[in-house]
C-alpha cells in the first residue's frame, strides 16, 4: 500500500460523533434564535444526525444528553437505538446534566448540601443505567459546579465532595464502560470552577482508575493555552479519553470546529496521530452551538473540518520531521509541518468520499437532497428541542 | 472645612444609578435560577430600587430598559416617574434593546438588510420619545451586533451602517439629552463585535458631536486591559459619559462591582477624581447580574463597594503624590497610593451615613427591615421579571 | 487580463520592508544566543537584506534603526544609501530609539523631567534629519514609555507630554514625510503603557494631522483582540500607515509572521485588500526576532508567508462573498472566505517568481547560494550587531 | 491565648526567603538599567539581604542561584554560609540555571542532543553538591526549555527526556533534601514550554516521589487563571512545595508581590492557611525584578506585602465562614472574607514588629539607616551583579 493509500485508508476509518443537542436550538444568555425545521424529539434529532452520516460517511454515532433526550417506557432506549440503526447510525456517549435543576444553584456533585449531592450522583447512576440500555460505552461528565464569589464555598471541601461522588459513580461502571471527565476554564461559574483544567481532571481520573479518562473540549481553556501540548501529555499518560470539538476566538464560543483557528486544529490532530491516539479509544466528538447558522450543514462542515485537519496531520512527513528535529534545524522542522498544513487536502478527501460511495461534496449534496425543505415543511407544531428536557 | 470633612461632603453627593433589570432574574445560557420575591412589573422594580436608596442614600435614580420596562398608556411613563418619586427615587437612563427580536439574528443597526436596520433605528427613536416622557437625560446604547464567522458580513460596511444609524438617532436628541455609547469586547457575537473597544466608540462619538459620549462597562475588555488608562484618556478627551459598573474574573461575568478586583476599582475611581470626572456629567451606573445571590442586598453591597473605592480615591494625598512623581520616586509614589488603598474606610462611611440620617450598616438595616420577607410573601403569582418584556 | 493574471500582477507589485535589526542578534531577557555570520555593521545588514530581496523579489527596502544603524560623517547616510542601491535595495523607514539610554528609566517623551523629554524629542528631530539624508519617507515611532506601579506617575500628565512632544516632531516633517505611530499593549512597561492601543494612537494622530498615521504591529494586542477589525477601522478612517508584521502565541513573541496563526494573517490581508490598503501608502514591514533560528532564511520565509496570505486574500471571490453576505447566508459567506484560505497558493507563487526571473523556491535557492557559508567564514572578529549601537 | 495573640504569634514565625539575584541588576530584553550601589559579589548580596531581615524580622534566608552565586575553593560555600550567619541570615534554596549557556539554545534537560542533556543534568547534580556544602534543603528547578515554532521538536519526546533527567537528579537527593519543580506558562520559549502548568509539574513530581514538590510562581499563569484554586488543590494532594512570589498585570512581569492584585495575594494566603500550608514545608520565596525601583526597599516592601496578606488571611473568621458556606449564604460567606480583607492590618503588624524588637516601620527605618548611601559610596568599581555569573 502506498503512503497516500494508507492515508486514505485511515481517513475512511475516522469516526466523529455528533451531539444530539447540536440539532436543536441554542443561543446565548441574551437570546436563543429559533430555527425552522428543528427537531422536536430525540427521534427527530437522530433523523438529522443520520443525514450528516449519510453525506459524510464518518459520523456514525450520536451522543445523547440526559434528560434532554430522555425517553419513557421500559424499552424506550432500546427503541431509540433501533430507530438510530434503521437510519444508519448508532447511539454514542451518554452526557449527564447536573446544572439545570433549581437545586443546582450552588452546584451539584460539589454542593454544600449532601441531599443535593445525592440527587446529582443518583442522576449520574441513572445515566449508567441508560448506558446499559443503549449499549453506550462512554459516560461523559461535565460539571457546571463552581462559585461566583471568593469565600462563597470552600474550594478544598468541594474537591473532597467531587472525589467522593465520582468514586461512587465509577464503581457502578460495567465492563467496557468508561467515565470521561471534562474540564472547563470557567462559565457558568465565574470565580472558581471545580474542574477547571486538565490537571484537576487528570488527578481525579488517576485516583479513580483505568476506566476514568480526561476529555479535552477545545474551547475550555485560558487564553493562549497550548492545547496540543495537553493532548500530547494526556496521551503520554494514557489518560486521553476523547475530544469535544468546537472552536473559539474568546471564551467558550462553541463555534464550528476549525472555524476560528484551523492551524491549531491541525496541530492537535498531529499530536493525536503522533501519540497513537487515532484509535477508537480516543473519542472524537463535536460539542458546538449553531446559534445563527443552519444546523445540519454546519455540522456537516464541522465534520469535514475535522477530516481536513486529520488528512493534513496524516500527511506530515514524519521521517523528514524527525531528521530535522534531531538536527536542531528549527526552520527545516517547521517547514515539514507547514508543508503538510499548506497542502490543499480537499481533492484527496473528495477521492476518499467517492471511493466510499459518497458524493464528493457533502455540503452540495445535502443542499440538493431536499432534507432542509422537508423538515421545515413537516416539523410544524410541537416544542422545538433546545437546552431543556 | 478640613480635608476629611471635604471627603465626607463629596461622598454625600455621590449618586450611583441602579438598573431595573438587576432586580429581576438573570442567569447564564445554561440556566436562569429564579428567586423568590422577584418583581413582576416595572413598578415593583422601582419599589426594590427605592429600598436600595433608602438604606444607602446614594442610589437616587433607576435606569430603565426598553422594552423590559415598557408601560402602556399615553401617560404610562409619567405615572411610572410619579411612582418612583413617591418612593424617593427618580427614573434615570433609558437603555435600548436591539438584540432580542428574531429579526436581530444577524445584527440590528448594522444588519445587512435595510429593513432590519430601519426597525432598530425606530426603536432607538422610540427610546428618545420615552426619554421625553420620563425626563431621562441619557440614552444608553449597547449593541449586540457582530458576526460569528469570518466572512459572515463585511466589517467595514457594518461600520458605515452603524455610523448612519447613530447619526439619525443623534439628530433626534433634544436639549439636555445625551447618547451614551457602550463598547464590548465580545458576546453575544463571537468573531467580530461592531463596537468592540473604546477606540471605536470614541471615533463614532467624535463624529457625532458633543452629546455623544462613551460609556465604560468595567467588564467589557480584553484580559489585562488597563481600564483606568482608558478612563484617564476619555476624561482628557472630554468623552467619558459614564460607567456601567460590575466586576469579572474572566469575561463579562457581571459580578458585583468590586468583588473581583477591588484594587482595580479604586484605581479607576482615582482617575475619575483626578481627571475631574466626579461630577454629574459622568454617570455612575451599575450593570450586574445577581444570578445566584439575593438581589437587593447584592445591589446594596455593590453601591457600598463603589462608595468605599471612592472614599479611598478621595483620600489619596495628591500633594505628596505629585511630589513623589516629580521626583521620580517610584516606590514613594506607589506608597502614597497604597496608603489610601490600605486604609479601612468603613468607619468613615459609617459616619457619613449617620450624618445623612441613615443606619451605619445598610446591609444589616435592610435585613432587619423585613422587606425581603414581605416581597416573598406578597409577590406570588404573575410573571417574574427577567431578560424579557 | 484574466482574474488570475490580475492576482499575479498584484503580487508582483508587493513590497515588504525588512528591518535591519532582524539581521543582528536578538533574544529574551534571559539570554541572547549569538549566531555565526551575523553582520557587524549597517553595511553588512544591508548586504543580508539584499539577499532576501534577491531571492524573493518583493523585499526592496530596508528599515533603519537609530542609533543602531548610525553612521558617521557628513555624507555617511548618503554612502549607506548608495551601498544599498548598489546591492539592489533602498533605505526605508527610520526607526527611533528612546528606550536604551540610562536617562530613559522612567520614560522618554513622557518622562516627568523636562530635560529628559527634551533629549528624547531632540533624538526624534535628529531622526528626521537622517530621513532627509537617506530620503526615507517614514519616521516610525515606538515608545517604551509607561510605568510599572500604580501611582508611579500621572497617567494623564504623561499624555499631555506625549502630545506636546509629538507636535514638535510633526512640525519638523517635510513634504512627503510621515510619522507612523506604533502602539503596544505592554512591555517593557508593566502597569501602564503610554500608547497602549490603537485608540490612543489614533486620537493623537487625528490631532496631529494628515501626516500622522497609525502602525499596527501584529504582536502588540491583548489576548483575543480582533486585529483585522482594527485594520478595517483604521482604513475606513484613513489612518492606517502600515504594519509591523510578526506573530505570537502569547505576548510580543516576535516570531515569524504567519507562523503562529496563518489564518489570522490571511484575514488581516483580506481587510487590507478589501479596504483599499494594498497600496504604497500602507507600509508592509517586518519586525521580528529570530532568536533561535537562522536569520536570513527566517526572513525569506516571513516574506513568503506574507505573500501567501496576500495571494489568498486576493483570491477571495468578492462577488460571491457580497452575494452571500447580502443574503444573510452565514455558512455560504464563510465558505467563500475559507475556499480562498484553503487553496494552496504555493504553485501560483512559484509561477509568479519564475515570471519575475526568480527561482521558484527562494529558500532552496538561498541555501544553494553559499551566502550563509560565506558570511560565517568572512564575518570573523568585530562586534556583532544586536540591540545596541 | 486570645485569637489576636495567636495571629500575632503566627506572624512572628513567618519566613520569607529573598533571592540573591533580586539585589542585582535586572531588566527587560530592551534594557537593563543599572543602579548605584548594587552588589558585585555573592557576599555583598548577602549583606543586602541581611538588611532586609534586620528591618523586617521575617526574611531569615537567602536563595542562591548557580552559577550567578558560584564561589571558588573547596570550602567556598562554607565560607559563604558563615558570612551569611555572621550577618544574621542563612543560605536557602539552591536555584539552578540551564538557560544561559550557548549550548542551551534549543533547551537543556529536554534538548534533542543527549550531550546537552548530559551537561544540564550534570549541572543539576552539581547544584545538589552545593546543597550539601551550604546545608540547603531545597533544589529549585526552573527550566526555560521549550520551542518557538510548531514542529521544531517533538513535544512528547521532550517529556520523556525531562522525566529521565529529573529521575537521575531525584536519585541524587539526600535525606532532608527536596526538589521543587517550577512551571511557567511561557517565556523565553514562545510556542511550547516543557513544564507549562501545574498539571505537568504535578504529574512529574508524582512519579518521582515524595521529595519532589511543585512550586507555584504567582506570575507564571495564563490570563485569568485562578491561582488560589491551584494552591488549594496542590495542598490537598500534598504536593505544594512552595511559592515564588511576585505580581503581574500582563505576563511574567516580576513586579513586587501584592503590587498588582493585593486581593489575589490575600486569597492565595487564605488557601495556604486553610489548607495547612502555613508551615516550614511550604517555602515562601520572592522571585522579582526591581527593574526601575530601588532594590532593597522594594524587597522590604514585598516582604511587608506578604505579611499583610498573611495577617488578613489569619484574621478570616473561619467559624462564621463555615456557617455561611454550609447555609449556602453566598453574600454572607463573601462578606466574612471581605471583612478580613478590608481590615487595615498595618497597626497590627506595627505591634508585631515592636514586640519583636524591631522598628514599627521597616521602610522608614531602613531609609534612616544610611545603608543605601553607604553602598553607593563603597561599591565603586568592579562588576555589578546581574543575570550573569
Amino acid at each position: 500500500m502506498t503512503e497516500l493509500a494508507a492515508v486514505k485508508a485511515a481517513l475512511k476509518t475516522q469516526a466523529v460523533e455528533t451531539p444530539s443537542w447540536a440539532y436543536g436550538n441554542s443561543g446565548t444568555r441574551f437570546k436563543v434564535f429559533a430555527q425552522q425545521g428543528v427537531p422536536r424529539t430525540p427521534y427527530e434529532k437522530l433523523d438529522d444526525a443520520a443525514q450528516v452520516h449519510a453525506f459524510t460517511g464518518v459520523a456514525p454515532t450520536v451522543a445523547l444528553h440526559i434528560p434532554w433526550d430522555k425517553v419513557d417506557g421500559s424499552d424506550g432506549y432500546a427503541e431509540l437505538a433501533k430507530h438510530a440503526e434503521e437510519r444508519g447510525v448508532k447511539l454514542g456517549a451518554i452526557n449527564s446534566n447536573t446544572f439545570q435543576d433549581d437545586d443546582y444553584r450552588l452546584g451539584s456533585i460539589c454542593h454544600p448540601d449532601a441531599a443535593v449531592r445525592r440527587k446529582a450522583v443518583d442522576h449520574l447512576l441513572e445515566c449508567v443505567d441508560i448506558m446499559d440500555a443503549t449499549g453506550s460505552a462512554d459516560l461523559k461528565l461535565w460539571f457546571a459546579d463552581g462559585t461566583n464569589y471568593p469565600g462563597q464555598d470552600d474550594i478544598r471541601a468541594r474537591q473532597d465532595r467531587l472525589a467522593e461522588g465520582l468514586a461512587e459513580v465509577y464503581e457502578r461502571l460495567g465492563d467496557g464502560q468508561r467515565m470521561l471527565l471534562e474540564y472547563k476554564f470557567f462559565e457558568p461559574a465565574f470565580y472558581t470552577t471545580d474542574v477547571p483544567d486538565w490537571g484537576t481532571a487528570y488527578a481525579h481520573c488517576l485516583k479513580l482508575g483505568e476506566k476514568a479518562q480526561v476529555v479535552v473540549d477545545t474551547g475550555h481553556h485560558a487564553p493562549g493555552t497550548n492545547i496540543e501540548f495537553i493532548v500530547a501529555t494526556l496521551l503520554r499518560e494514557g489518560k486521553l479519553g476523547g475530544f469535544d470539538f468546537n472552536s473559539r476566538f474568546y471564551a467558550d464560543d462553541d463555534l464550528m470546529v476549525g472555524a476560528a483557528d484551523p492551524f491549531q486544529l491541525f496541530r492537535i490532530m498531529y499530536e493525536v496521530v503522533r501519540g497513537g491516539g487515532f484509535t477508537p479509544e480516543v473519542a472524537f466528538m463535536l460539542d458546538q452551538c449553531h446559534n445563527i447558522e443552519a444546523k445540519i450543514p454546519a455540522i456537516i462542515r464541522s465534520v469535514m473540518n475535522v477530516q481536513e485537519a486529520t488528512a493534513k496531520a496524516l500527511l506530515v512527513d514524519r521521517v523528514a520531521l524527525a531528521e530535522a528535529q534531531a538536527a536542531g534545524d528549527v526552520l527545516g522542522a517547521n517547514a515539514v509541518v507547514m508543508d503538510a498544513y499548506n497542502t490543499d487536502v480537499r481533492p484527496l478527501l473528495r477521492e476518499v468520499r467517492e471511493e466510499m460511495g459518497l458524493d464528493a461534496d457533502p455540503i452540495a449534496a445535502y443542499a440538493r437532497s431536499g432534507w432542509a425543505e422537508k423538515i421545515v415543511a413537516e416539523r410544524v407544531g410541537g416544542q422545538q428541542a433546545g437546552w431543556g428536557a
